[in-house]
């Protein structure tokens, strides 16, 4: 049976950009369905009746939800190519730690650079610094977070960069300038191929949030 | 080589309940330290730097951390008894989309219930019978959520239930009344011998909320 992958996503979610990623490291071709999120579809509603959220990955009519679990989903159905997850199960374990970390820490923080002003907005863009320093102490000399090829934790790190952009201009302060291993890292990424091809533009990103800030009556 | 394990924990945590049960289920021997959580171990410490959080399950000298990944962890290491997770990758993926809910929802509203008063705590009550009617509809007539026999999900979910006493007395609201088939899914568990042997009792967690009600002024 010819498999058949539909992913509902938003062009600059860095959780539906983690999906895209896994799905081109593993070489799978898929229809790409940008969702409206002021006006779901029925497709989107119906797939993920509990969260309503984008992504979701539609593999032969069947629904994934949640980013996390799609991308190890996609990694256990396509296992011969491209190995997300680590085969031993301590470093399984390890990986998982940071992939969650990302998830508890880094949303909320930078959402937080573009969303708040003042202290508040002072304390977020401390705690985005303080957050990659930690990660930056866990990719230490490595190339990749997965070491010499990229894993889940780089899978789930990377749609954030095309974020820096516009959380460093709006928020005034330098990711790079605290953060250099970081930023080297998310070039290097860059150049993969699976990752130029399917990464936003960063400007394009700080473009929407701009227009969210509008919106929100911040600008 | 003997396999060390020793477990970091608190007593009512329905984190840590989740190892226990799931190294119950293995059949496992292991060490059980409880924390003093306002004076935590210098092991504690060295082994979860990050979050500085119980439960860490210490393999050989070496953490593992974050109760689902714990969990996980323990799943792959002893995969020959008592399997937690189904081997087909989809189902996989249900049951890691069920834990995920429980762990963004459950804690939550379940602790706005003794924690908060008035609409507040009105709105968390609501929250959490929605929360547990969502449960209830994905158990449907199966004795667990993992089918004939217990899964990740039930683990997941169990330990909330030592805690539902203190939210029904405390929130001056029945759980059963609105969600029959939970609390016959908990009773089916805790006639488990896995599950009764680790279980805490309800209204010994009852008498520990009490206390921490009045540690913030609530009592």
């Amino acid at each position: 049976m010819a498999e058949e992958l539909i992913l509902l996503d938003f062009w600059p979610s860095m959780f539906g950009i983690r999906v895209r990623i896994a799905l081109a490291e593993k070489g799978l071709k898929y229809e790409y369905r940008d969702e409206d999120l002021s006006n779901k579809s029925p497709l989107l509603l119906q797939m993920n009746p509990v969260h309503k959220k984008i992504p979701v990955l539609v593999h032969n009519g069947k629904s994934v939800c949640e980013s996390t679990i799609i991308v190890e989903y996609i990694d256990e159905v396509w296992h011969d190519k491209s190995p997300l997850l680590p085969s031993d199960p301590y470093q399984r374990s390890q990986a998982r730690f940071w992939v969650d970390f990302i998830d508890k820490k880094l949303y909320d923080a930078g959402r937080r650079t573009w969303r708040t002003t003042g202290e508040e907005q002072e304390t977020a863009k401390k705690e985005i610094i303080e957050i990659l320093k930690v990660l930056e102490e866990q990719l230490g000399d490595k190339p990749f977070f997965g070491g010499e090829s990229l894993g889940i934790v780089d899978v789930s790190l990377i749609g954030y960069s095309c974020w820096f952009y516009a959380y460093e201009t709006l928020g005034n302060f330098s990711i790079g300038a605290e953060c250099p291993k970081i930023i080297g890292w998310a070039e290097r990424c860059s150049n993969k191929e699976s990752f130029s091809k399917t990464l936003p533009d960063s400007k394009k990103v700080f473009g929407f949030v701009q227009e969210l800030r509008k919106k929100s009556g911040l600008e």
